[in-house]
């Protein structure tokens, strides 16, 4: 019986985990419908989605049976509960990088990004592909100082989300109204995509610690 | 014992309808203070959103120790399951009222929004703290249709976000990138703020029922 219950533990965080990668894999392509603008990978994201959102209830729901049938408690408990806020958190990633690539199709066939934004936005990909998979690694391994990395991943998105704003107000802007607001709200979703990979990160630190790190300043 | 068990889950979920109300008067005051450029009003939510942040914790600590010493089922396990999800969203939209009040403070002596989109903020700040408010009334009386209610109230804060983009892309839109900016993100900290208070409804609906209501569009 014992085994068995470890067994669902172990699917439900492995099940976390490949969330994860799925996430990093949609917004690896939002990232690129967007630099490329490429409607088909933009519609592939975007028909994807519903995917996660499965995983997401499938992994609520052996939860919810692992809480109601073995009453775990004290590590095993830290588990179950970190993964329930994990799959919100994981699901939310999935949802901003759907955003993107909607960005992406809503402005098709011209490009969302003049030129000289584009690289900030590539290395936002980038940075936030990184963080999705590290906690994904996090989550199969439980090595806190990794989890510790996503930290200071994170402060790099966070001062090229800052560094666009700066872009965006500098009197020399000449795209105008329209690719600004664009921009803001993309700059936006990757900030929060990865604040959302960094909280998953901090749960597996309390899984394995029983303490919550710092709040996340958003 | 039953009875002191029956108590937890009901001060569980009676901390989580005062955490609605905590947030619903936080974005009242930030809208406020976003409308009548007033520091002081800003300054109050940006400090009082830590009571906030408090208030989730310890639910958050109720809800684990529900779990690891009464191993709720049922309709009881729902109301733990659904208290942490809940507590994670009204935390959120006390965030949310924090950015709003941040924008204001970050301004300030300047005003954030021209004259002609003040309304359709003081408009999404109405519907917002109402839709705050409904939230933790719907925790506290389980009334579906209330719950139900939600849906078609985040409807109209859906057209207020979608319409200050409208203005935000009119030719005659005269007040240049940075009040642009500004007001995108603004438009979004309210659109969220409003779709987490129907996140909070819905669980409600579950607890009731077992059966979560469709999936939130985003």
């Amino acid at each position: 019986m014992r085994d068995v219950y470890q067994e669902q533990l172990d699917q439900l965080a492995g099940g976390l985990a490949d969330m994860c990668d799925q996430v990093a894999d949609a917004m690896a392509k939002a990232t690129r419908s967007l630099l490329e603008t490429d409607l088909q990978l933009a519609e592939e994201v975007i028909s994807d989605d519903v995917r996660v959102d499965d995983v997401r209830a499938s992994a609520e729901e052996q939860a919810f049976a692992l809480l109601a049938l073995q009453a775990p408690v004290a590590t095993d408990l830290r588990i179950v509960v970190s993964a329930i806020h994990g799959a919100g958190d994981v699901e939310r990633m999935g949802d901003l990088a759907l955003h993107v690539a909607q960005t992406a199709r809503r402005r098709h066939p011209q490009p969302v990004l003049p030129a000289e934004v584009a690289p900030y936005f590539a290395e936002m990909g980038r940075v936030g592909v990184a963080l999705a998979t590290k906690a994904g690694e996090v989550i199969r391994t439980r090595d806190l100082a990794r989890a510790a990395e996503l930290e200071s991943d994170d402060d790099a998105m966070d001062d090229l989300h800052r560094h666009m704003f700066t872009v965006l107000m500098d009197r020399n802007w000449s795209h105008g109204v329209g690719p600004a607001v664009d921009i803001t709200l993309l700059a936006r979703f990757y900030e929060r995509y990865a604040d959302h990979a960094v909280a998953v990160a901090r749960r597996i630190v309390y899984v394995v610690t029983g303490q919550m790190p710092g709040p996340l300043t958003v």
